[in-house]
């Protein structure tokens, strides 16, 4: 049986590559390519076509190949078999990666370092908070919001989390629900989001939101950081915000239109960073032999691991 | 009796209101202050001017406040009395976050990512090296040393260390003296530099030694991080490497001359990240507690922790 790789904004040839090297006794196919429907058995996609699935009688698992399956959720034709997340330790350690630096830029004041150097000015701020002293609240405690947190924390952050059902933080405090959103965003410096794009978690990143961060933490107001989802955050919030006061600063990698459009505000704005959506990217080397772990398993009749609940969108 | 605050570049005041709020009972005098010599018995010294603390017949012990005792060993007329470092969990914690910084923003490119947004460009450059991929050097494994490799292997990176004498590195990869130098530098991609100013190792970052780092890690060159002192570089050198390509870039906390001279290459230089000498800034609530403790403990007789070898000068 043959895998399909099922892939649009990422360039297709890497990941095929890696797939027959790993799998040379099969036959791999590119979305767009000549192939026999019947015979493929898998998929490997990111971002397909809507509908591009729907006539593959003996599909038996779609496999995510990023970290997030709202892009398959979308598809209103998307076949009823399994559809496995991607849970790569390499793309764990990328995400956190990416968490640690920005908010220790955040914390150091590195925005305005930069700002001396470029006016050759030389001022040393001495008395700066310490990571113990700035709470980082991250939303989603998914895999990749737990292993977050617990980097943070090894850095010294005062850290708690939130999930839409309650989880359990390696000792950290954790919130959980609507309930307990509230006293989550009332201790919240910085607030991380990992969250999954589904139905619930659209716009969740709003002003309303914004408003209930803590306003008077040794930061002198609350920064933003979204690694989640563009759809996640209501970006003309996020400006107004930050003209008002109600948030400090924003670093953002994903945003309602991607690539950014070049007129975006957000380029030019002194206190956003913006990153390419490149957080945590899937590695094909790393990726790709997830997935062939998961044919395998399958195959043996030991079960699909990750399995998504489609009725939660993740 | 008494205790001496003296203390240059930085603001006294601060440290000596912290110390009258933690020995009530004593008197706290400012260098500069009219006060009687015969009753000084501690000094707390920041940079005290060369000879400032001849004329101390009582003096017991001296206190340096921030890490590094060099200013200290430069005092050609300093008394003959116990010298002690501060080892202060704070001061630890904030170096580290300052290395963690440093290496997270070289591995993940932001000096690309804000030339990008600067010029509203997307691009996302898929394939990163991961931290694994990327070997991180500590030269200076004294408790600042130690803790940031702790955090930095924490953050996933391949990281070894350097000192002049051997020490065991929490299972980490550790090389010690001359002979273990080329060994170390050679799987070095990003070299951090903790060590102590002495006569042993002023100017030790030059030509010689960069050009046995790695030359052809996963960054494409290797990086210089210097958190140490200004008299552990050679400018020059830092300059001519990097125009070579013997260097990729360099973050430096430290300057042959502080404050970095307006007229500096090193403001303007693309590949160079200059922040003022705050790297890990001693915090007076915290430090001042911990020189307070020493004292007690030196007048229970339960001896002094952290004293200097001025032979070896550190």
């Amino acid at each position: 049986m043959s895998l399909l790789v099922a892939i649009t904004q990422w360039e297709p040839e890497t990941w095929i590559e890696r797939f027959r090297r790993l799998m040379p006794e099969r036959r791999v196919f590119a979305l767009g390519e000549s192939f026999d429907a019947a015979e493929v058995q898998y998929v490997a996609s990111w971002k397909h076509p809507a509908g591009s699935l729907a006539a593959l009688p003996n599909l038996a698992v779609i496999f995510s190949l990023g970290a997030g399956v709202d892009h398959l959720m979308g598809d209103p034709c998307l076949p009823e078999v399994p559809v496995v997340r991607v849970v790569d330790e390499d793309l764990t350690n990328r995400m956190s990666e990416y968490v640690v630096l920005h908010c220790l830029m955040r914390l150091r004041q590195q925005r305005r370092y930069d700002e001396q150097q470029r006016q050759h000015v030389w001022i040393d701020d001495r008395f700066q908070p310490a990571a113990r002293e700035v709470r980082v609240g991250l939303m989603g405690l998914g895999v990749l919001g737990q292993d977050a947190a617990r980097k943070l924390a090894v850095l010294g952050f005062d850290v708690a989390g939130w999930s839409r059902s309650p989880k359990a933080l390696d000792g950290l405090p954790s919130f959980s629900g609507e309930d307990g959103l509230e006293a989550f965003l009332s201790r919240t410096d910085i607030l991380v989001c990992l969250l999954p794009l589904t139905a619930g978690t659209r716009g969740i990143l709003n002003r309303s939101l914004f408003a209930q961060l803590a306003p008077a933490g040794r930061l002198g107001g609350p920064f933003l950081i979204n690694a989640g989802r563009g759809g996640l955050q209501v970006e003309a919030d996020i400006l107004a915000c930050l003209m008002d006061g109600t948030l400090k600063g924003a670093t953002l990698d994903v945003f309602e239109t991607e690539p950014l459009p070049p007129a975006s505000p957000f380029w030019a704005h002194p206190a956003v960073t913006v990153t390419p959506h490149n957080a945590a990217m899937s590695d094909p080397e790393s990726v790709g032999a997830q997935v062939v772990e998961q044919i395998r398993r399958f195959e043996a009749g030991e079960g699909l691991q990750n399995i998504v609940d489609t009725g939660l969108g993740y």
